[in-house]
């Protein structure tokens, strides 16, 4: 990145700021904003402990439950619920025992990346102005590393050779926090696979196996030290990532840090850095050192800004320096549009909305500037080589996805396809953990295609889709019209799921856009672990569904994917804490509660009645067709 | 309903008002709240006239767009694009050549009905003092009609009988607002339908026939002039209801009357007045006279105010007479649980989450406690007979819905959906119109199940489901949870979508929930067209994709389905008219917006080569995977 007069852009970056927060920002701790750590109701972080691997520390909230009070006549039993633990996204931040100071950044979350002997720890890193340009340097950079020469330090690698990492027993835990043994599964639907295929217990050897196979990832750094890894695969829960970054118009630093933890608090597996504006080399150390999630980036973003913003003017060498500037930093995959060959463009000149991946569209106009082959595709080893010595994950990029409905499932979206399959091999070749994003806008009836063409074509590498959104007429409310796509490519097998927020199509999410984002897409990927039957998902719905019938209000919104929302509603109609052990809600009111009648129903003389009825109903084939009962005289009259 | 002192009730209800609304109330014009008249952006309502009955004229909202600006060169060409009409369920209020008094009720929308010789004027209602008694009395109440001795009015009655109403006229219009000539269904992909009929023009014969077959039904009581009818059957556009309602907890009449207009101006096509608080006839007559689309009701929540909300009271003499009493005031289809019989109640009994649909609930109470069978079972045929004198609907009720993931697709469910096929043909065979509800909370996995057991076991009677809800962890965000499962059933089948808002669960929805839950079922109501295939269906993504790759803001947002919502998020970052119309947004910037660089490279001379290479392309039999050219050695350099 070239400041030209650094003085200039601190001015005007200071000039942002209040003078409070410019001295914040160069002396004494930086704490988080108080919405960024508020704890959850009811709720306590803990960690579950690895035994392969004794310094695994595995993040989980424990949210305790009030007891459920059974009618006994007119005695009434406290019977107590058990705690539910519940996967946790959110960092330290929510740790009461921990107090973040964001210019330090978390403690390390993966200790045993310190004496990893096949890493050379680096001189100093390759652009170390970067790190001191600008107006909000990053107080204490930490020193690079890279795999030592000849060494095979990606999970791909480790996994291939048999080896369990700490990082694999990680996420194994971190799939079901232990809660195996508790799953009833009588208790949960038999789920549609389309060809997933998830234990009842997901162990660290499993997670070994799928990695090796290439079937799923953990993008995992060696100089994020400060992650909490977590796996992505379609034998694994779906995952979600949240897009934010700083572009030119809008945003600042201090925004985007606070939005990539407030993105983690509603449930974000990963993140992804899509600033565009300036400082991005900056911007990204603060977001990577207060990341307890994989952090994602776009490269040729930065490698743009570096030749001013001139497409035909980026070379192969700013981009390689890119990479390696990136990597040294921390981040856990690349979105890199090798997809995007100058063959495929001809397909897109018909389209609706032309090329809608900025990535993609970047590489379309140096493509054709030059009239020469995309140089990602053809640095494609290269780039495959400076990965491999960080372990960082691809993501392999869609430039060519379709932008509106009409250009869905197009010739140039299933070329580029074709060739993503083609590089994922040359990558798993390299060693290197490999993902594929995917689209974008698709009708329902067009969703199905993409996974089975993919699933094919990529060798059930992770698939990673934006949305897609089912229609494009709803600006404003485009979390809806992608999350209804989202669930069902997420139950046909994608992996992890792109959110869309409100803003798409019209501006740059704010804070609430994110939160309903996040939500709507938390909602989707778990509508899909429902779906496709993942073990122990429907703990949380029966759980839920429970207090609900009971009247546990406070554990209705405890369970609740975002408790605070929850609360706030039912405060809207009835605010009164009486009203939070009512039997009833200003919806119906009490004489219409359907749930009070159904318990007023369930008297143990009724009960038994009914019991025996069931038993009669059984005992008789469960014929439900009983033959049709005269109408009664009386009653007609 | 039982008022013991009206002018107790009076004062209470006068209370709750200011004395200036209270004196409104009572004399001199009652305008709308002006948030209910706005008018949309860019357009105008417009009436199609029909052709086999000039007296009908078919509401539409006529959107204007602003001219494309085509480069050539230096020169810039303005090329005009065509107007698109949308279709508009907000009756008169936003029809700026009229003014809504609130007291005088909307004028006829079905002036026919005046002279129709087979109905018969009765000398008053049958309570005539349910009209007078409570505080908010409607100033001029219509005198009731029937069908004449011996006469079939209903809508399925005709088209047995080959004849066209106005109203099956009426509604072909409507479905596709004679645009179907310019439909270019090249520019639209093919449909799934799962034997979904449509054909490509939608005429008053097709109608009559799918009406005739019970495949459709025009909810049109002959009660109800100031209703522009509908149609809701699976070979026609997916429809959306909207639930309004007092309850005894919050609300008021005049909120309730705002809440229905407020909900058609988002695009519901029907409302149900749910309410179940005092004076529900008088806030019946309110919604009823100012309501330009159907309303449909749940008689027995009004047959048990009447006998002081104690189910067991309940008799077949109190909802006869509510029947009644509601089908002269005009209510357009009925919710009757007569399929919630007593031999299914034993299946209930291990459920998570027991009964959860009120009038379910109600009934199972009845039944019970007598130990009977309902009453709504065994007087179905009289049912019919009331129902048929006044052209009300069935929707007959889903009253064992599961309400919890867990309870979805079970034994008392799909015991109750089988009675309702019984029912269904004996409604048939008595000339009533009707459609069947559905589930409530359903996985992904399960919902096709409840759509083809529906089909089959009520014969393609429409189905009419609520959500379903794909999953129970996120109170709050039910509308997103629902409208998953929604846009699935509705292209599955399903006819019409209960919508569902972000207060389920938590409390009664206020204007903004309302908003939020029609605009998200308006979304998977038109997902599940443009999946099915519905002729049409894509020229409003099409028109507003080309509106965003050609950089015209305004159009875009005026196409939205929420035209305020989009530019009121646009605004949040780039409020300046001028970024109204500026070829980028503050998502990206000028620099990184891809849509931009997809025009740079629209320029002649690249169009013509890359239209050279798509015919080269085509010509080799459009194979994409051509040998990979070898890497440039000065570009590895």
């Amino acid at each position: 990145m070239t400041v030209s007069d650094p003085s200039v852009s601190t001015r005007r970056a200071a000039a942002q700021l209040t003078s409070d927060q410019a001295t914040d920002l160069l002396s004494g701790p930086l704490l988080p904003d108080s919405d960024l750590t508020e704890p959850f109701p009811a709720s306590q972080k803990v960690y579950l402990g690895g035994t392969l691997h004794p310094q695994v520390r595995v993040p989980a909230r424990r949210v305790t439950l009030s007891p459920t009070l059974e009618r006994l006549g007119d005695l009434t039993r406290s019977v107590p619920n058990a705690a539910l633990l519940l996967p946790d996204t959110s960092g330290p931040f929510t740790d009461a025992a921990q107090t973040v100071d964001l210019r330090r950044g978390l403690v390390t979350a993966r200790p045993w990346l310190a004496d990893h002997a096949a890493l050379d720890a680096l001189p100093g890193r390759c652009r170390p102005e970067l790190d001191r340009d600008g107006p909000l340097p990053f107080p204490q950079v930490p020193a690079p590393r890279r795999a030592r020469s000849g060494q095979a330090v990606t999970q791909l690698q480790a996994a291939r050779r048999g080896q369990i990492t700490p990082e694999m027993e990680f996420v194994a835990i971190r799939e079901a926090l232990r809660q195996e043994a508790a799953f009833d599964l009588t208790h949960q639907h038999p789920g549609q696979g389309f060809g997933a295929a998830t234990p009842r217990e997901i162990t660290p050897e499993f997670v070994r196996a799928e990695v090796a196979r290439g079937r799923a990832v953990i993008p995992a750094n060696i100089n994020h030290p400060e992650l909490e890894p977590t796996v992505i695969g379609r034998n694994f829960r779906v995952k979600v990532n949240a897009n934010i970054g700083t572009s030119i118009v809008t945003s600042s630093i201090q925004e985007e840090v606070g939005k990539a933890v407030w993105a983690t608090r509603w449930g974000a597996d990963t993140i992804m850095d899509l600033s565009t504006g300036r400082f991005i080399h900056q911007t990204r150390e603060w977001i990577v050192r207060n990341s307890a999630v994989p952090v994602g980036t776009v490269p040729i973003y930065q490698a743009l800004e570096k030749v001013g913003g001139v497409a035909e003017d980026l070379t192969w060498d700013v981009y390689r320096d890119t990479l390696i500037e990136q990597a040294e930093q921390g981040v856990d995959y690349f979105t890199v549009h090798a997809g995007v060959r100058l063959a495929h463009l001809p397909l897109t000149v018909r389209r609706r909305t032309g090329i809608v991946s900025r990535g993609g569209s970047i590489l379309a106009k140096w493509c054709l500037a030059h009239h020469r082959e995309n140089f990602l595709h053809t640095h494609f080893a290269e780039i495959c080589e400076i990965m491999a010595a960080y372990d960082v994950t691809f993501s392999l990029g869609d430039g060519l996805r379709p932008g509106s409905v009409e250009d869905a499932n197009d010739a140039a979206q299933f070329a580029e396809l074709g060739t993503l399959g083609e590089l994922t091999r040359v990558a798993w070749d390299h060693g290197v953990q490999t993902m594929i994003e995917g689209p974008g806008h698709v009708p329902m009836q067009l969703i199905r295609e993409n996974m089975t063409r993919q699933l094919d074509v990529c060798q059930e590498a992770p698939f990673y889709t934006l949305g897609p959104l089912t229609t494009d007429i709803a600006p404003g409310y485009d979390h809806i019209t992608s999350a209804i796509g989202a669930a069902q490519i997420a139950w046909y097998g994608t992996a992890m799921l792109c959110y869309v927020t409100p803003k798409e199509h019209l501006g740059l999410p704010d804070r609430q856009d994110v939160r309903d984002g996040v939500i709507a897409y938390r909602i989707a990927a778990h509508a899909a672990d429902l779906a496709k039957g993942h073990p122990g998902a429907q703990a949380r719905d029966n759980a839920i569904s429970r207090a609900r019938f009971e009247f546990r209000w406070q554990d209705q919104f405890n369970l609740a994917l975002d408790p605070f929302r929850a609360r706030e509603l039912h405060d809207e109609s009835l605010p009164a804490e009486a009203a939070k052990t009512a039997h009833f809600c200003s919806m119906c009111g009490p004489q219409f509660c359907s749930m009070k009648l159904s318990h007023e129903l369930r008297t143990p003389e009724i009960l038994a009645g009914l019991e025996a009825k069931a038993q009669e109903f059984r005992a008789h084939g469960s014929e439900v067709y009983l033959p049709r009962p005269e109408q009664s005289g009386e009653e007609r009259a």
